[in-house]
């Protein structure tokens, strides 16, 4: 799929200069070159909307509160869009939020894509285009790859005891083996704690690699599933195939 | 998840208003009891931001044409969202569609949810809110139990042979049945023109919905997973776990 990706144009550089002149005030929309354009003018922002660098601690304060709200998907969207919500105005300003709630449960309760990468996917597509699927493809592999949650809330809703590495982005795949861990229920107080805590890691790491992104220093770190595999893919083959995994026809 | 929801406001009735009163010029901004705004309003335009009925042909070829430029999800969310950019004006005019291509291959070329579903749940979050959870639930239900796919391109831009079931709404497994079947690799014509009308299979499924809905005689058909077994999760249990299909803790 890479080699289709070719006609979209890198706009770093753009969005890079976008984000430095952004100023913090609530409602900004002065144009920096074109880029961010206010919701009054006759012509839509010019897109990719651009980003102005976060706290990670606030973006997962937010998102661990909101969780509680609108669950996952939404956790992480207004994790990193309501401060920039605040810091850049308009488009982002006008962009309704609750729009993205649908993500829970990995797609209203389908248990594939984890909500909280929903929420990055469409956070770094706003922010960056076609440039911000590098970095949602790092938070992925971040996601499959840590014991998580890592995030303290400052004022817990509920207690847990335990951490898990998923091995996987799929909601049904992560969230059961920590259930199974924790000895609860889905619907349990400790199973939400641990979903809005994790909710709160992928909103920091995510803004984490954006402010590198900003400042030029982001380096994209996984490479192409498709291309090592041959197929759209996870990286834990043998979790649902066992022994028997199908040949990559490259 | 469900008793977590009743806090949200059913609109439905509101949006068949706004759906049913909108206008069909190409810039249309008139408020409908304040729930289509233009953009040039100084406060965002309510949300959810409404529906009129699409011709669920004319969202198949906006999918099947679009999936070349920027694959599934990208292709479903401007087949159902292009032509209400064009019937209904703001703030669907605004929106820049190209935000959405990181649902690729489920997420990035990661194979989980298929990039169309998550179209067809960003489409139905902006037009429906929570009303639309339920659409995009039965549309993946659609998606997971139905040989795809069904929609023939008046132009063709390859042939293909198979259809198949994919029993799961995850990349990697439908595209991954469908492509032993055809016999062919991902980075193939066949492949891609597969794709493609399976996404304006999606788009035209979505569309059907809608209409029933903003008609007023949708009734939703599926029921909740999360519910049903305790945990969010597909339905194809076996195809995973074999014999050992874990009890559910509900």
């Amino acid at each position: 799929m890479q080699e289709e990706k070719k006609n979209c144009l890198s706009r770093r550089d753009a969005l890079i200069g976008a984000g430095k002149l952004a100023a913090g005030a609530a409602i900004v929309t002065a144009g920096v070159n074109g880029l961010i354009t206010p919701a009054s003018a006759s012509k839509p922002a010019a897109f990719p909307w651009g980003y102005k660098k976060i706290d990670p601690q606030l973006a997962g304060n937010i998102a661990y509160e909101n969780w509680y709200k609108g669950f996952c998907c939404y956790a992480v969207v207004t994790g990193v869009l309501v401060p920039l919500q605040k810091s850049m105005g308009e488009p982002y300003a006008s962009l309704p939020l609750m729009a993205f709630k649908w993500g829970h449960g990995g797609a209203v309760g389908w248990g594939t894509l984890c909500g909280s990468l929903t929420g990055a996917g469409i956070a770094t597509g706003f922010i960056a285009g076609h440039e911000g699927e590098k970095i949602l493809n790092d938070v992925i592999l971040y996601y499959t790859e840590t014991d998580l949650p890592i995030f303290k809330p400052a004022a817990p809703k509920a207690q847990i005891k335990n951490v898990n590495t998923s091995d996987s982005p799929l909601c049904h795949i992560s969230v059961g083996k920590w259930m199974k861990k924790e000895g609860v229920k889905f619907f349990s107080g400790p199973r939400k704690e641990r979903c809005a805590r994790l909710s709160a890691d992928v909103a920091v790491k995510t803004v984490m690699l954006l402010n590198d992104w900003v400042d030029g220093k982001y380096k994209a770190s996984h490479g192409s599933n498709v291309r090592d595999h041959g197929i759209t893919t996870q990286l834990n083959c043998m979790e649902c195939h066992g022994d028997d995994v199908p040949e990559p026809i490259i």
